[in-house]
């Protein structure tokens, strides 16, 4: 790397840095409008009202509503598609653990982004082209990746046999309807908690899978003999 | 009663069984032209075409698109709403029998009319009153339900002790979901089979509230005596 590409390198990573920044702000201001006034009778010069910015300073970030069905595309459903990948092929993570931080993944977009996740749904019939193709593509990919990462985990014997897919997707369900419920300012890491809990109980084969303790052992031991002996 | 009515008694019953049977093929023939070319592109005259019938007799059954919307809400909303109830107010059954049961009709009435879900859900903002009210309500009164049956079966310690409200929710996610992946002509037994499992080992502190054999409770104790021993 020359003395010149080092001196110019920070300035682009900034500049990434403070896009990213406004094109979260931008998608949330504007799925929040979508969400109160409906996609078609929102404009651009609504959404430019709500950032406090100009419509001209609005165009160097988006020039039409297309093109924020494609931000969204991008924003959602790829990027949750890049990062399960990343997860599913980390060899250091068991399935179990791959499952919990799938959950946590999943509810903390759901959670942080609601009106992204459900104008993004709503707006399915409205995608452009090649936003469409690449939102089909990202959907199938986290299905392909959740499926996968059970399907090991039914392997090693951690998880219960289950059809992985149709695990899959009530995995998603349960994580995307917090989209439909969460209400703003509402804690995260409680519900994060609960959900991840719920996912590894639905799935796990054994006490060990959970996080139990020698107490907890002990009980589910003397249920069991009770069943049994009752069943004599 | 008088021999009259006795008489005319049949006559309105077979009636209504009647309405009931077509309105419930009008609204799947109209939710499946909304969610094809979007409610404000389809008319009248679409869904009497689509069901066979001119449109003096679709007349009979509903008279506008808002009319459609709020048939939407009875027969999905507070349909659901009135049978929770009842099931919640049984006697007769524990709370995870009750836990199954609520688990398997959710999910049948999204396989049976997975898009009069979805519309109704998507058309939340255009439902005319009364119908938007009686929506909000009969969505608070399935909570409602769910929640009641949740904190009883915590209350007799046949559930781990959960935010009840938040499992509710998670609940409802996974079985409403289906209604976004459920494929036409899918066999719906084995989906009902995962998902009351799931809804079960989500909730169930003991094996004992599972659908265990005599192999899984010695399974179970052998896997916990295991896990025991490697912690002395």
């Amino acid at each position: 790397m020359t003395a010149q590409h080092e001196g110019q390198s920070p300035k682009p990573a900034r500049s990434t840095t403070r896009r990213t920044l406004v094109t979260t702000e931008l998608l949330d201001q504007a799925t929040q409008l979508f969400a109160a006034k409906g996609y078609e009778s929102t404009s651009l010069q609504d959404i430019a009202d709500a950032m406090c910015i100009s419509r001209p300073a609005l165009y160097h970030y988006v020039r039409s509503k297309d093109d924020l069905l494609a931000m969204l595309v991008e924003q959602v459903s790829q990027n949750l598609a890049d990062v399960l990948a990343d997860l599913a092929a980390r060899a250091d993570l068991s399935p179990t653990q791959k499952l919990r931080e799938l959950t946590g993944l999943l509810v903390r977009q759901r959670v942080q982004h609601p009106a992204q996740f459900r104008i993004l749904d709503q707006s399915e019939k409205l995608l452009p082209e090649p936003a469409d193709t690449k939102h089909v593509e990202a959907k199938r990919r986290v299905l392909r990746e959740m499926t996968a990462i059970i399907d090991a985990g039914v392997a090693t014997g951690e998880f219960i046999p289950v059809p992985a897919r149709t695990a899959a997707l009530s995995l998603l369900g349960m994580c995307n309807w917090v989209a439909w419920w969460i209400k703003p300012g509402a804690e995260v890491e409680p519900i994060v908690a609960t959900l991840t809990g719920f996912a590894q109980r639905m799935l796990a084969s054994t006490a060990d899978g959970r996080p139990a303790t020698p107490a907890d052992a002990l009980r589910e031991i003397r249920t069991n003999l009770d069943w049994l002996e009752q069943r004599m």
